[in-house]
């Protein structure tokens, strides 16, 4: 694949900061002179940024988890080919708000059964993870309360509420767990600037390896 | 899955005639005072007839072959649950305007590697294929002469031209030599009457085997 660069992807639940931190890692990083891509999911991609619309606009039935599960896989492909690792090619560090964990985590902890759906749909069509996974952990109570400051219309994940959430943080951290060499926990209760200088380092290590 | 209905699909290379018969199969079911469900793919369902957009508008690199199949996949699925399966649960006969058999054929005709991940994406997110195929049969050159008369904004297939045309027919002869029992393949290059005359009469004997 001749991949120079390195991809790194920040997760969490919703509000811990991922956005926040994705900013911050990209300043910091192209501070020291490198090529940087900031990116995030869904979208990232024109089409993607497209099927991001279909995906978190109208209600909670608007479409069954397969077929959401599709339509991430969809535009997660789009995003890969077009942004992703054209990027990487050139030697830039990509860093993206989401990736396919977001995916195993949400649609899991909705039904348990789709992990298995997702992971043989990730091995067909995507094929790829991160180098690196920075998930921000905290309490969902603690998330909700930053989140309920900035409603977008895009809170159909969010509506789901906190016992939805505290499943979510079992599953990164399960996830973790499964891969620790890829995947790092965050504290993200911790003021934004402590938070960055710790992922910064944790990517400054990657790029010295 | 409590099927009683009749789950048919028409198949065949752009402008043979498969709008026309699925309409005029429609109208001679109906008038045998059956419950018809007329339908069509990519759509079938308002969410996949939005993911239908998607597919159909644009320029022809817009998605990957990869990310087509997924779009395709997902509306698929919609249009499955939405529409085909509550329609068939009540005992109507469903008939479609294209369905899985296009994308096999299409996909496979446009990159020959294709069509193992199209038949196992089928078999993980749909796994359900028509009880009953129509695929109407007729020399693309005169097939294409018809078309002329009536372009849409919707020719991303119809400008690859002839020699793709020549390659998606012989994958329908190809599909329906594995699947004889299902598939069946009709003349098309007769007037229209003539058609429905044998397409209802096909669909009338399995409706009362
Ligand atoms: N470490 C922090 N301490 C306190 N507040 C924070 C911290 N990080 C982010 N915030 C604030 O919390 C809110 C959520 O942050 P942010 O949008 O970065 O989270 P997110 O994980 O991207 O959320 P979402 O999942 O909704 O995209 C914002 O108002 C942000 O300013
Ligand atoms: N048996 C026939 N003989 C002559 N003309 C026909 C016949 N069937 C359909 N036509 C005409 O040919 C054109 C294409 O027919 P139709 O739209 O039904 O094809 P189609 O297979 O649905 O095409 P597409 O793949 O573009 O959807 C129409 O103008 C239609 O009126
Ligand atoms: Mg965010
Ligand atoms: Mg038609």
């Amino acid at each position: 694949m001749g991949r120079d660069g390195l991809f790194v992807s920040f997760e969490g639940i919703d509000g811990s900061g991922k956005s926040t931190q994705a900013r911050l890692l990209t300043e910091a990083l192209r501070a020291t002179g490198r090529e940087v891509v900031l990116t995030r999911e869904p979208g990232g991609s024109p089409g993607a940024e497209e099927i991001r619309r279909l995906l978190l606009t109208g209600g909670p039935d608007r479409w069954s988890p397969e077929t959401e599960i599709l339509l991430f896989t969809a535009a997660r492909r789009d995003h890969l080919e077009r942004t992703i690792r054209p990027a990487l090619a050139r030697g830039a560090v990509v860093i993206t708000d989401r990736f396919a964990d977001s995916t195993r985590v949400y649609q899991g902890a909705a039904r348990a059964d789709l992990r298995a759906t997702v992971d043989r749909l990730h091995a067909l069509m995507i094929g790829q993870d991160p180098d690196l996974t920075l998930v921000i952990d905290m309490d969902p109570r603690r998330a909700l309360a930053r989140g309920l400051a900035r409603r977008s219309g895009e809170d159909r994940f969010e509506d789901m509420g906190l016992a939805f959430q505290e499943r979510l943080r079992t599953g990164y951290a399960a996830l973790a767990a499964e891969d620790p060499d890829r995947i790092r926990i965050l504290d993200g209760d911790r003021p934004p600037e402590a938070i960055a200088r710790e992922a910064t380092a944790l990517v400054l290590a990657r790029l010295s390896d």
